[in-house]
């Protein structure tokens, strides 16, 4: 049986990874690392016995334990942090490694898991926003695999199969346009926490429902896109199409448009990225065609939602500037979710980060890191002064 | 430069085609059969100087030769009848054969141009629906590839690149619903010609766009396309699309979608066929996915539509009997289109003579045509008796 491991396995795309090896039947879990939620991580360590687990810090292997103990589980390796994800990303038997940390804690890993040759199932887009160059010449001299898990992506990659990319026009990014694509300005000014969290079509992580209802998340797929299929940012276009229905489409050199239809669940693309090339059948309803109402199509609006733009802006800059929008967008959503700025805050914070940023080539780890760093306290910087200036909620 | 052959040049199929040669600008024209339009062939025959013409008789050489004198061209060789249109299929310089003939004057034609190894731009849905198990045994032998110009098998063949047989769970042909979609049952039994040829979304010949109306054209479709891609009559689905901007789609084992979409203009699927396995650059305006207002689907209606279900009939008795339907058909629409018959009576003839019908393997052309040669003659039939019961209008 092939051996996998996923990294960030409590989180959403982790916990449908799991249900599709279940239900694919042939797959065996090696190693698996978690964030915080140490009694879901303790259930699925007594199911799926992996050898080798990682988990955030020593007060949180220690719980993991407690929860074991609790369910008469075997206790697998314990490992901690960056380093125990590392571990998990690299483990020899591991034939896939699932990139599903949230965030910028996945990058490193990922990159040890390119860097081993590994098939990667890519969840995690900061790992490509951050430093697309750094992975694909990785995989490149590695001959890893990097197969895309977020429903855009792997639309696009369905889109491509049998195509050659000089007869490719351009890609065609759908986006829901989020919880706020009929409000006005005013009204997404206003927008509490919970209703950007209220996402009208998918379920998924908090960090990435926030990016939805900003646009910043198609601004990172578009960047994403970038690295994985090789476009430039003149030849990637993002289209809003409320029903996620459509959930990406290539245009041919001729005019022809090839998309990918399916049902909004993640496990569709997950499991396509486990079994490529193959097809199977998975555990999903067919998309009834003659129960959709209607399709439908329209143009971003980048003046209520100014995140995308920003993210073609950082590509186009390139270097870093796209290392240090994610970091910053990362403060800054995390800002808005403990309550600390409003929603348009992010973009503007993100504006702010990436005028001031000073892009260098991103060839190196190091380099990339130190430009997440220094974007990390460049928000922090504006959300404090922004405090300090006595708007709190408004920035 | 590749030489082309073109069967059916001054009919819809053959004028666009002339016009993607003309855009290509890489392809020789060798040999062009046409039917009864001899000012607009001479025109043709003036632009394209092909070595070898068809036409139906002695009198339209005639004629023919008389425009081309009047246009100061040179005359080439002149062949008559169907054994012109056969010289045309297999003229030794013809690496492509465009079958566009209208009904089953191509038949014969198309499957000489096939047995000599020809690539097949097929137009004519007619060759399938009387002999499709004959004409793939024949490509199968001969290596001629046959390549599909109507829109909706064209955007089959796109997705189904790259993917194989297997994983391939069904097809979606789309249908239009054509000019009567919204029409009662009462308000189609009183439709008129001009009514049935105004086709919402598509230029089409006379004949096709009739069979449009009656959803017939689908019927064919659906027996067309069991023969191209090998799926069973079960494995195909047809799915009402009445803005024509989705040109048909493929369902894979795992619940995906993958769908063909682009302007309803023929020059795509032609040019496409001509190019294949390459796309180029061509003519048309790409597709605005933003200006569309919405795409809808919905189930096709057997009351009012009945010519569908009797092509999924006529595929599952198989043998001879969709050959007969295809027969049928063609005189029930010419019928109608001289106005012996309502819409109607289209299907009520092709039930009546698919039911009469003695089904025979059609492993050979001579059963194919006398199966061909006696539904013609039992159509005949049915309207004559109906005229002679004092109805001629309604039957």
């Amino acid at each position: 049986m092939k051996g996998i491991s996923i990294l960030g396995s409590t989180g959403s795309i982790g916990c449908n990874t799991l249900q599709v090896i279940e239900h694919l039947g042939d797959l065996r879990v090696v190693a698996l690392g978690a964030g915080r939620n140490m009694e879901k991580f303790a259930v699925q360590i007594e199911r799926f016995e992996p050898e080798l687990v990682s988990v955030d810090d020593e007060a949180c292997a220690e719980r993991l334990e407690r929860e074991l103990h609790r369910l008469n589980a075997q206790v697998p390796k314990i490992d901690l942090n960056s380093k125990g994800l590392e571990a998990v990303a690299t483990h020899a038997d591991a034939e896939i490694v699932v990139s599903a940390a949230v965030g910028a804690v996945g990058f490193v890993p990922t990159l040890r898991a390119i860097e081993a040759g590994k098939r990667i199932a890519l969840a995690n887009k900061e790992t490509l926003v951050m430093a697309g160059e750094l992975m694909t010449a990785a995989a490149e001299k590695s001959g890893a695999e990097i197969l895309p898990v977020d429903s855009e992506h792997n639309a696009i990659h369905q889109c491509l199969k049998g195509e050659t990319r000089r007869e490719v026009r351009r890609l065609i990014l759908t986006a829901s346009g989020g919880p706020f694509r009929d409000w006005s300005k005013e009204e997404i000014a206003e927008a509490t926490r919970q209703e950007a969290l209220n996402h009208p079509n998918w379920k998924m992580g908090e960090k990435i429902t926030i990016d939805s209802a900003t646009l910043m998340n198609k601004g990172l797929e578009v960047i994403e896109a970038r690295w994985l299929f090789g476009f430039d940012a003149d030849e990637i276009s993002v289209v809003v199409h409320p029903q996620s229905v459509v959930h990406s489409m290539v245009e041919m050199v001729d005019g022809s448009i090839i998309a990918q239809l399916g049902v909004t669940d993640m496990k569709h693309a997950i499991q396509y990225a486990l079994t490529y090339p193959d097809r199977r059948e998975n555990c999903l309803p067919p998309l009834d065609l003659a129960q959709l109402s209607e399709l439908t199509f329209e143009e971003p609006d980048n003046d209520r939602f100014p995140c995308l733009d920003l993210a073609y802006e950082a590509l186009r800059r390139g270097g870093t500037t796209p290392a240090a929008l994610n970091a910053a967008n990362e403060v800054a959503v995390a800002a808005f979710l403990e309550g600390r700025i409003r929603l348009p805050d992010i973009a503007r914070l993100n504006r702010s980060v990436i005028d001031a940023h000073e892009s260098n080539d991103a060839h190196d780890l190091d380099t990339v890191l130190e430009a997440d760093r220094a974007a990390r306290a460049a928000a922090e910087q504006f959300i404090l002064s922004s405090v300090r200036q006595g708007r709190p909620q408004t920035v």
